[in-house]
């Protein structure tokens, strides 16, 4: 938990720059999530800049949620400029397993060594071939029944693998850890998920940053980062169905605004008062 | 009444997957509205999976507020792979008769028959080749000068055709509706129109289904879901300003919250209580 | 003063329609911002329509946030179109300096006479070649060392050239103007420093039109319209802030909606008594 705040407290400290190649439906609540957090969205994701903004990024935001031939484009070129610079860079692999087209590109980026993959249970089984694949962009499979599948990948391509979901699973090579925060109402609000990739690139930006300016640095780790970014968005939704920083929302209209305030507001105490963490 | 409540019901029991290509300038509110009835959405426009997500999905919205040639060809193919499952598709035809371009466009897409068109009078006339054309996004005629319109393109395409003003006016094949609710403040606030379409889209989706769910399944066609769609809406505008959820909104930000709150809350009750339907 | 108020005045009168030509993050807000500002947004950037529309257009505006080839095609029929109606345009030149690409068309166009440009110092220090360049969206510049190239900028294109920050500079041919308005919380709500300049357009476009409409109309220049569109926006964020229309906002979520509530209520009054206006 001390390290977990610690990579909260970095990103606040370190404001990282977080470049979003990510779908049309999210980029404006995506880019506030970043700013209630702390950190600065950059959503440049053409092929003519994508390889030398990645270069400067603290961290990257690969979704796949609304492809077009030139977004894959500019998707590898910023995959290129962030293998490059070492910039860490985050795959949210929307609806793999369900559409054939996306699919076949989510597996192509797979081989470049994505430093953390977030995505639903349906979506990591399938880009770990061992799903049937999705309905659109919902999940038809439990977290618990893609444990499997997380280890998998997470061996295979050397990424910290979160699948979300009631709990949330964060698995790296030898670790598995499991986390209980969030709530229901975060589904009733487009792009709370895709957000928390670009919030997790941001926490790993934060984290390799703190080797910098950090005695506790050195020890966040890319897992770390991964589950202290899951707290971060999970505990906000608690604090905003908490009545504590206004009244309780009803429904997903108020929930949404409260949410962001939340992710503002909250602090490192509420974040431990609120999360579960389990290694298992 | 009892028609309208049974489509209302059946949107959240079967929680429609809508499809929708639609403006990069509402496409959150459009999705954000969907779940809020309890839809799920999907923003998925490109050529290479419109074909394939139209076969799968209950229903397909087509709006054409911000048209790329690459999303012309993406909604070719939604429309072909409706057309070939005999999934419902919705035509709201942005700005037709005020821009030549996209006009020529929507005009050759309304021979593909869409289950139903939404849009104001200036674009319903407009695609009946009975108006002057509108400047911009907003109408420049009548809700009741449009009838005449309405009534040829119900008859030319066998579509239900809704025109959206004060009154909302939805007529078919021998049957005109009249629809009083909504509120002016959704004039204030970008996309509840186009979010409109997708509900309907929604509900001609959850009407289909229907027939295998429920008793009354069989009787709710096509009228009646457009119906009950723009009454969910403008019911839940009611309700925002009403002060029964909430504090009565003063202005655009708050009201726009409220409602979707209001779409995510309402009951059929409330939306008998608000609304008033006339068959002309 | 009272020639701000006239300008004010002149928008809700007028309602002006205001093409976007803009970054697909903020469109949603400045469409919004638009509408609670009593102007009438269009979002028509496709190389197709952007020639036409510009021509019927009261205002225009090219923001370079997240540029497509296609949507610089659209940016230069939409100036080409604006030129040859005499419709004022606005260059918002996001993120010139720091991205080779984009900093090489925004030079390109900004030959083309843009009736106003309004940036950060970063950015309008780039484009006058005054300055190192910015990091990402953000200005690593303070707006006292870009006054030198806001008048050689004047100067060398007849723009009335617009800074942002904690005070705003406003300089035309032979004018200097200091603003004090905003609140710090604008810079944690993606879009409302775009938005601004989709609102500026909206104030230039309604000051030509009230030549025809109003006995002041004459008086309200280019400058004069550009100053009282940032009053009214950081005003706004005042009003927001100050708890006469609501909570007082403690956090991003609460203070959008807050700020575009504020918009559409706020008072020439309100404005007058919130806002700190210094001619240099």
């Amino acid at each position: 938990m001390r390290l977990m705040n610690a990579a909260h407290n970095e990103v606040s400290q370190q404001q990282p720059l977080v470049q979003c190649l990510t779908n049309s439906v999210v980029t404006n609540i995506t880019a506030n999530v970043l700013l209630a957090a702390g950190a600065q969205p950059a959503m440049c994701d053409t092929p003519e800049e994508s390889f030398d903004f990645a270069q400067v990024a603290s961290g990257v935001l690969i979704n796949a949620g609304t492809p077009s031939q030139q977004q894959y484009a500019g998707m590898r070129e910023a995959i290129r400029g962030a293998r490059e610079a070492g910039t860490p860079w985050v795959l949210d692999p929307v609806a793999a397993g369900s559409l054939r087209h996306r699919t076949e590109f989510i597996l192509s980026i797979l081989q470049e060594k994505p430093t953390a993959i977030r995505g639903n249970a349906s979506e990591v089984m399938a880009i770990a071939g061992m799903g049937a694949g999705g309905h659109g962009v919902e999940s038809t499979d439990e977290v618990e029944a893609a444990v499997p599948a997380a280890k998998k990948l997470a061996e295979s391509t050397g990424a910290v693998v979160a699948v979300s979901g009631p709990r949330d699973l964060i698995v790296s090579d030898g670790r598995v850890t499991w986390l209980r925060s969030g709530h229901p109402m975060l589904q009733s609000v487009i792009g709370t998920g895709c957000s928390l990739g670009a919030l997790t690139a941001a926490y790993l930006g934060a984290a390799r940053g703190s080797y910098l300016t950090s005695d506790l640095g050195w020890e966040i780790n890319d897992h770390t980062a991964t589950l202290a970014a899951h707290a971060h968005s999970g505990a906000a939704a608690q604090l905003a169905m908490s009545g504590e920083i206004g009244p309780v929302p009803k429904a997903p209209g108020s929930f949404a605004q409260a949410w962001l305030d939340a992710l503002y507001l909250i602090t490192e105490a509420q974040i431990e008062q609120f999360i579960d963490v389990e290694e298992a």
